[in-house]
C-alpha cells in the first residue's frame, strides 16, 4: 500500500486532479488498485477542437493520464450553463472522441444550474446541453453534459481476479477519516487497459481519498 | 418514506441547502430518520456579530432549521483564506455560540486553499483559521476552519431504539442512483433533540441525496 504525494493544490485546480492511490505489495497475482479522482472535464470531437481553437487545431499533451494514450490537454474552454451562469476553464482530456461530451461533479452542476444526469461515459442521448466557449469560436452542445457514472476500468485478466464481467458493478471501500463505500461501479473490461477506479471530485472529497488509508474492491 | 421536494437550485445557494429525508410509516417505534445536507456555514459568539455587523446587532432569522431553535440568519460574511481566495457570501448560522466555526466541505477548501481538519462540531483546538468579512468589520479567526465529522443527532429514545450511545458510530446507507454507505458517523445524544443526520454538500453531492429513494442507519 503506498500513497502519491498529493498533488499542488494550485496544481490541483489547474489541471485534471489525479490522486492515486495504489495497492501494492498484496498476495501474488493480487492486481494493483489504482483509485484516480478527475475533475470536471470536457471530451471534444476534431471538429469542435477545430471549432474552438482554430482550423488544422490539434490538442497539446500537457500530462499523461494513468491509462496509456490519454492525456489532460493544455487547452481549457469555458462551459456555459443555461442561466449565463458558467466555468471559466474546464480542462481538456484527449484524445478526441467521436462525440463531445462535458462531464461535471454535481457540485459543478449547482453552480451550473444544470440538473446532472448520472450515465456511463458516451451514453450522452436525452441529456441535457451546454454552450462551450474558446479562444477562436463556440460550440453549442445540444447533448453531452453528464455526471460520469462511478466506474473501474480492468484488462480481462482482472476481471478473471475479482470474478466479474464486462457491465458487471462492484463496490469501493476507501478507508480513511471519513471512510465510505461507493456501490454499484461500473465494471468497463477492455485489452491493454490497467486497473484503475474513476471516481469525480465530489466522491473524492466525500471520503477524503487525499488522506485514505486503503481502497479495496468489493463484490456485491 | 417520503421525499420532501429538492429546493430550487437557485434558493439552494443563497441559504444553507437542506434537504431532507424523512424515513415515516415503518414498524411501530422506529423512530423517523431525517438526513440534512448543511453547505458551507459560519457560527459566530456574540462579541463576532457586533464587529462584523455592527454595535448591538442581532442575527436576524430567515430560515428555522429542523432542530428547534436553529436557524440559518438573514446575515452572510465573506470568508478569506490564506492565499487572498475567498468565498463571497457565507450563510450564517443561528444562535450564537461560545466560539466562532466555520464549517466546510473539502470542495470549499481546495478553492479557499485550507487544507480542512475532520472534528466534531466545537472541537477546534489546532485547527485552521481565516478572516471573515462583513459589512461593518473584519474578524481574524486564530482557529476554526472545519471539515465538520459526519454526525447523527438523537434523543435518548433513539439512541435505546438503535442499541448505541453518546459518541458511538453508525453507518448511513443512502440508496439511489449513486448508493453509498457513509461509514463511522459521530452519534450526538441530547434531550429534546430530534432524529436527524448530518452530511455536507461533498456527501450530500457524492451520494445524489436529492433523489434518494431511501435512508438506513446501520451498527457497525
Amino acid at each position: 500500500m503506498s500513497i502519491a504525494a498529493p498533488l499542488d493544490r494550485s496544481l490541483v485546480e489547474q489541471i485534471v486532479r489525479e490522486i492515486v492511490l495504489a495497492q501494492v505489495g498484496g498476495p501474488p497475482g493480487k492486481p494493483n488498485l489504482v483509485v484516480s479522482v478527475s475533475a470536471r472535464h470536457v471530451h471534444l470531437t476534431d471538429q469542435d477542437v477545430e471549432t474552438l481553437f482554430g482550423a488544422a487545431h490539434k490538442l497539446t499533451i500537457a500530462k499523461d493520464l494513468y491509462q496509456d494514450g490519454y492525456y489532460a490537454a493544455e487547452e481549457t474552454v469555458m462551459v456555459v450553463g443555461p442561466r449565463r451562469r458558467m466555468l471559466p476553464t474546464v480542462r481538456i482530456l484527449g484524445p478526441t472522441r467521436p462525440e463531445s461530451q462535458v462531464e461535471l461533479a454535481f457540485t459543478d452542476g449547482i453552480s451550473l444550474g444544470i440538473d446532472l444526469p448520472v450515465r456511463p461515459s458516451g451514453n450522452i442521448e436525452g441529456t441535457p446541453g451546454c454552450v462551450l466557449v474558446g479562444p477562436k469560436g463556440v460550440v453549442e452542445l445540444k447533448k453531452g453534459v453528464i455526471r460520469a457514472e462511478r466506474h473501474v476500468h480492468m484488462a480481462p485478466a482482472d476481471a478473471e481476479h475479482y470474478g466479474v464481467k464486462d457491465k458487471d458493478h462492484v463496490h469501493l471501500r476507501v478507508t480513511s477519516s471519513c471512510s465510505t463505500v461507493f456501490e454499484d461501479l461500473l465494471v468497463r473490461v477492455g485489452k491493454k487497459i490497467k486497473l484503475e477506479v474513476h471516481l469525480d471530485t465530489d466522491e473524492g472529497n466525500a471520503c477524503d481519498i487525499d488522506h485514505a488509508a486503503s481502497v479495496e474492491l468489493l463484490r456485491p
